[in-house]
């Protein structure tokens, strides 16, 4: 089977309306848990049940390097690529912390880190190659590889259902992968390369100036790419390649998706245009402050849970907004209603 | 020695600078954790201290009946605040869902409900009186209620603080309190009251103008009062008097004060024209759907951390906030640091 012939069932809205109901009858005013009540909804319908759950929820962290990092598109080396892979391995990320905190298992994934990591427990090698080509130069990647990568991505996805998981946070790590998250947005949601070059992890006035005038050069010998799996070749990553692959594998297992930032989301785009009806199983943590990431949430037409001003990645927006998600599936279930409870629902006059 | 003689110390800002160096030696780009990173600051400040800790968080709920609430400003029955705290008793509302979530104790406090619970495990019995009086009519409470129930919720907050929790989640519960903070708004913000009457649990259109012409004529009645303490005698309710005195007295013990919605605030107002300092312990959860919530957090000069439409009240919103108070401080004391991890800090040509 070719890596895109996903199947992805767009949830039966037929259990909407009971959904709504159970929603109604709690002990509260209508419509006053306000967005958890959306939420609760979106899970219910898509888990077709009207008790949804969590189930293992995961966060997903997956690492690459890439070609372009060299030429001056990131505030940091590439070497920390790696060395924030030890970091994660270590337990001393944020991501590790949160993950702690909250409760969610963390995966850690060498889709293709430029440093050789041996065996090593909690990480998986999943590596295509080490880091990407230069898409100043040449594609960042063949056909070959992008097919590889998210085929190995909808592998390790299944993998995390067959362990019981229904719930995946998206996280990444890859320095220079906020270039390469700029040019797939340009591509695939139409935008103007100023609109949407960001300072990543920290550049200054001069250091985003010769950002924004790499990737004008980039795009310039690889073309504004509209079809979605070529634009991930000419200027993706292998982690963002393999997220897309596991985006879909997770829509496929009918898994919530829990969207992190601009990197994550850029996966997103691609994985959007594979497969629209992915929506249904998305929810949208938070707005990263990396400028792009407005950009690509009103492509998609979507709001997020919450605007910290993040913009780590890692899926650390993820996790923090994992209670939110927890919230809104327990108040369905743990709940009691106005029958239940005893609880005089509103005055008719005032109805 | 009289009730409105707190102590409250401003925390001194000479660990400022040693706490923001300690946030930015973490591995993460320089404010990439965002508000968190503010968050971590406001707290280490707090407790004097680069490792600050939360200990035994707590969630209190203070309920309380209003006079006016049967001249119809309210879409539910007076009832229903009795019912209410049957509820929280025996588990099933919302705030019990969310504290059970996210290890959050949770205190019931009959501030003034007009029903006899008689003794009941959980429920701490601090009934000034069966509700207020009607503000419509009469002065809601005298000067000696009052002060009896500021007193008591000052006397609870030192009850918490002598267990060891250090940070309280503020919530309440009672039918028409929306109104009386509505009052309490109009007179401590110098706000109109068209600007800041709202639906509280769900009034329709009509409800919503017999509700501003009820306020109105409690307004002509006891005048735009602009001291706090008369204010909140002549439209308070005794939840929202022992919420003062609660606030005020878990500033004097430097505890974090977690704060809710519309009306948790109105109470804020009133506690923080006793003791303007009583901001530097505060953390602002969310921004309430309750449209004059907004002209309060504007009047403070505050952020809340999160935006999801609420307007449930019972301190949900302030629960819901609680993991990222948590996550702040704990990126702080659990992260590990550039030098710690081996990673490299930013490109010096990027810096």
């Amino acid at each position: 089977m070719p890596p895109m012939d996903f199947d992805i069932r767009s949830p039966a809205p037929a259990i909407t309306a009971a959904l709504q109901h159970r929603i109604d009858r709690k002990t509260k005013p209508r419509g006053a848990l306000g967005r958890l009540e959306a939420l609760a909804l979106q899970i219910g319908v898509a888990q077709q049940t009207l008790s949804p759950q969590i189930r293992q929820p995961h966060v997903a962290v997956f690492a690459g390097d890439h070609g372009a990092a060299r030429a001056g598109i990131s505030a940091f080396p590439q070497e920390v690529t790696w060395q924030m892979v030890e970091n994660f391995l270590a337990g001393g990320a944020a991501i590790n912390v949160f993950c702690r905190q909250l409760g969610l298992d963390l995966t850690v994934i060498d889709a293709g880190v430029n440093h050789d990591f041996g065996r090593r427990d909690g990480l998986i090698d999943a590596k295509i190659a080490n880091g990407t080509a230069n898409y100043l130069e040449r594609p960042a990647m063949s056909a070959a590889e992008r097919d590889a990568a998210i085929a190995r991505g909808r592998i390790l996805a299944h993998a995390l259902a067959a362990n019981g998981c229904n719930l995946v946070g998206f996280g990444e790590m890859g320095i220079g992968n906020t270039a390469s998250a700029t040019l797939l947005t340009c591509c695939l949601a139409g935008a103007d390369l100023a609109t949407v070059t960001g300072r990543g992890t920290g550049l200054d006035d001069a250091g985003l100036s010769r950002k924004q005038k790499l990737l004008g050069e980039a795009l310039a010998r690889g073309g504004r790419v509209s079809d979605p799996l070529a634009a991930l070749a000419e200027y993706g990553g292998f982690e963002i390649a393999m997220m897309v692959g596991a985006m879909l594998g997770a829509a496929e297992k009918r898994m919530m998706l829990l969207i992190d930032g601009f990197i994550v989301t850029s996966a997103l785009l691609v994985a959007h245009r594979v497969a629209p009806q992915i929506l249904s199983y998305c929810v949208f943590a938070h707005r990263s402050k990396e400028q792009g990431h407005a950009v690509q949430l009103a492509h998609l037409g979507v709001e997020p849970l919450m605007d910290l001003d993040l913009r780590l990645g890692e899926g650390t927006g993820a996790a923090l907004a994992f209670p939110l998600v927890q919230a809104a599936v327990n108040f369905l279930s743990e709940m009691a209603s106005f029958d239940s409870a005893g609880v005089d629902d509103k005055l008719e006059s005032a109805q």
